[in-house]
């Protein structure tokens, strides 16, 4: 890079030009600093390009592109109609074997699609314009991604689907390793880390070789298409598990040789303890919570104001006779806008005190999400059926299970933080730390609630629609006097076990973790600054 | 606030265990460390709430919800079915008097709903758990209003419609009104200007005051709906417009009057330079983008995979020629993604620039994103028609129109930025700046590529589709090569006009910009971290 750095001067300075470039700490700004002058020598060639931006607003679009497309395929679900006279039970088994696997699988894969692009972008950290065109050529075959599988899905047996699956992933894959290629051309877009070792040429080798593998498994698979069907859909599955089987097979060699040498490089790993982009994976879900919140009222809007002419001939024009007719529908809406809400809320508050999630605990969050992401057909079918019939009955307990599994996968984040919680959580929601009863009362409150809700059902079923609708009114106001709750549950608790542990202990405690603050404020700073 | 500071002691402390509580530099920083005393006290007597936040994430969530709302409402507008016999420009007719108006008014005032939650939350600026939900709940209802809105234009005799609206429109105001009184009553959750202000409440009264303005006339519009309806409508529209009523009195009576003492309450002025928070507009842009990008990806997914039988009956079992059948579709939404993504690329470059965005720029941005949300429609109109029929002409005329004035509305945020360069503008983009050129390059391609198909579709009307699939393949290349374009042409015209201005000159300044970049960065460091 110094070589290099020698050779130009002159225009290319202009490089430095660029708003949005804050010279970074410590180790870090050798890079930058360094960065002109590699830069410097590179535009010599290059004169066209230039101008290296801040990569934040590119990567929130993203996010925003791939978590509507993650829960697309949730429609085609909710709008598939059931007859009143049809046994839920049987009609949800047909839409299972396709649908609902449809849309689970897309999900999943858009979330691996998504997985990749947060790594490629911890590799290049500062974007420049082509990069961000390439990034938009890239973020449009993955839209389209949902569509090629659903493909797959209708016509298991026309290689065409399949086909057209792995071209769009092939192409996706040349896209990012020409990213990367561009990345390494221009250092100064690098991860400082990267940027500052004296070896790029043995990290691009790797992230390429890394970036190129799933690529050439999808050729290979689309080769196979063309001669046995199954064999390229095993090859499929194969590239889709391949960090975990990576892993696994690491995990054991390590396990029969011994453990090899620390490797230096961070990146690249699959390791469930790589971290990953808080920032993304808060951006990721709040796209995913938000267009599942509005998914319903997308459809109120276009199907469910009612015809001038129609409510003249049927409602006599009564217009509030007409609306009564969609009520349900509009229950529905709220019901899940609300649940999708507070699970959100729970969702943010738990993330407010992770300092870094690992890619373990995003592989939860995504499992959190793909259930979430059907609560809005759960809805739709609690309100679509005569009441009191053997289908309401069902669509109330279905409900109540993605409620119960969203919100526990929500849980198993929390559980999987404190299992590492000296890295990955703040020291105030720790074990034992002043905020931990109250957090665990908030995640475990929408799991027991659907529990509870559950079981009822099966004891009272006569009533089963009144509890669920007395559960989506209660637990808005559990959250709001959720503090108070855990206040009084602590006290009874204390007091109950105030002659095993003498109270004055309990004080000194809370007095300890207070002195203790101002000094997590001071230590905890650059860090806060990171995470905003 | 000092004198309730030493009232309280003991458990409230707790209130600073919030992680994401940086203390902030200079004045702000008397008001954080002035906090928590203040909040022992407060909480003294509240002893169920506390632990402020950063409120980042919840306006990114909020964001993003309210622009897929403001979108919503193309989707009737796109789902209308033409008949291939009928004459476009008829149905349009129809189409405009009904659906698209009701488009346009739900964007316009779901960003009206938007502003009054950023000047909200520009005073409130840390929140908790009850402002969390109370924000959940304000959202709930403004995700109802375009449904309340198009009730209203379908039947806009019956009071039903407006009523709705109002009473939406009241709760929402009444919830705010609830959040700011919680906010005053927590000062450590208030903007540091104001939480270091002595009279807070003064303040208080004013932002009460402007956020409860607008629910009284809802009120009296409500209760005028049952009297006469065309009344109602005068007075919903001017609330509507009510800010820049209040501006333009203002404006009249300096005028008359001379000017007032210099206000120093910096909330609530609705002056068009007033400054809008950067941060939630690119949010908010960016959900629109997204969302309109991956509109016509939805319908794909759902509408166009053909059924197992179809095509074993009609196309013999062969699915490639099921799928040419949605040729046209697919073409449709690769163009639709393509423009759009190049306009947020365009709206990025712009935004990564501009300091400080002021009221008149959100105004023009919403203008810009209102037509944006128009462009599935224009691309799925020129796919849907015969070849060389006079309606597929038109929808092309009309796609170059939508994307004209898109475009061209993004250039006039630009234009105002110019206007008040010095406070808006980072210096590199200012008139005569290096980049200033690129820019406007940048932002004029659109424009002019969209006027020039609209005139070539007039002189060769039989090449029309042609000439549009040209200008959609041109574009993002031309986009790529933009700098190096712009640099051609400004050698030659360095080059033409080299007699009239010596080349040194021109050297000199470029000298002189690249001496003063490394003092750029030192003064734009608090800014740019800031603007992060």
């Amino acid at each position: 890079m110094m070589s290099v750095s020698q050779q130009g001067d002159g225009e290319a300075i202009e490089e430095e030009a660029s708003p949005l470039n804050p010279p970074a700490a410590g180790a870090e700004s050798l890079c930058f600093s360094a960065s002109p002058s590699a830069a410097r020598g590179l535009a010599e060639g290059h004169p066209g390009h230039g101008s290296e931006q801040s990569s934040h607003r590119l990567l929130a679009y993203s996010d925003a592109l791939i978590s509507i497309i993650a829960t697309v395929m949730i429609l085609p679900v909710c709008h598939t109609k059931i007859r009143a006279d049809q046994e839920l039970e049987e009609s949800l088994q047909q839409l299972l074997t396709t649908k609902i696997a449809v849309y689970i699988m897309t999900f999943l894969i858009v979330t691996v699609a998504w997985a990749s692009h947060i790594r490629l972008f911890q590799v290049i950290e500062r974007i420049d314009d082509v990069l961000a065109l390439l990034n938009l050529a890239c973020m449009m075959l993955i839209t389209f991604l949902p569509y090629t599988f659903s493909l797959m899905a209708s016509f298991p047996d026309d290689p065409l689907g399949i086909l057209s699956f792995c071209v769009c992933a092939i192409i996706i894959g040349l896209i990012q390793a020409v990213i990367v290629i561009y990345g390494f051309r221009r250092p100064y877009l690098l991860n400082a880390h990267i940027c500052a070792s004296d070896d790029q040429i043995s990290y691009k080798y790797q992230i390429l070789k890394m970036t190129l593998r799933a690529p050439a498994l999808f050729l290979i698979a689309g080769i196979l298409s063309f001669i046995y069907c199954p064999v390229a859909y095993v090859v499929l599955a194969l590239v889709i598990f391949l960090p975990y089987i990576t892993q696994c097979t690491q995990w054991c060699r390590n396990k029969i040789k011994g453990p090899k040498e620390l490797q230096r490089k961070p990146f690249y790993t699959f390791h469930p303890n790589e971290p990953l982009s808080k920032e993304r994976v808060e951006a990721f879900s709040d796209g995913v919570f938000a267009i599942v919140a509005t998914l319903l009222i997308l459809d109120i809007c276009e199907d469910n104001v009612p015809e001038p002419k129609e409510v003249k001939e049927k409602f006599h024009g009564k217009l509030i006779e007409a609306l009564s007719e969609y009520g349900p529908e509009f229950l529905a809406y709220f019901g899940s806008f609300v649940t999708v809400g507070l699970l959100w809320f729970v969702h943010h508050s738990l993330f407010l005190y992770i300092t870094k999630p690992t890619r373990l605990m995003g592989l939860l969050n995504t499992f959190s999400l793909a259930f979430i992401g059907g609560l809005p057909l759960a809805f739709r079918l609690t309100h679509e059926f005569a009441a009191k019939s053997r289908n309401e009955l069902e669509a109330i307990q279905i409900s109540c299970v993605i409620i119960f599994l969203a919100s526990l996968f929500q849980f198993a984040i929390w559980t999987a933080a404190l299992y590492n919680e000296k890295e990955t959580l703040h020291r105030h929601i720790r074990y034992g730390g002043k905020e931990h009863a109250f957090m665990f009362a908030k995640l475990s409150l929408y799991p027991s609630v659907a529990f509870v809700t559950f079981c009822l059902t099966y004891v009272l079923s006569k009533f089963s629609t009144e509890i669920f609708h007395l559960m989506q009114i209660i637990v808005p106001f559990a959250f709001v006097l959720l503090r108070i709750i855990v206040r009084i549950a602590l006290a009874i608790l204390t007091w109950l076990f105030g002659r095993l542990k003498p109270r004055t202990s309990i004080l000194k405690e809370e007095e300890e973790s207070v002195i203790s603050v101002s000094e997590a404020i001071v230590v905890e700073h650059p860090d806060s600054e990171h995470i905003i």
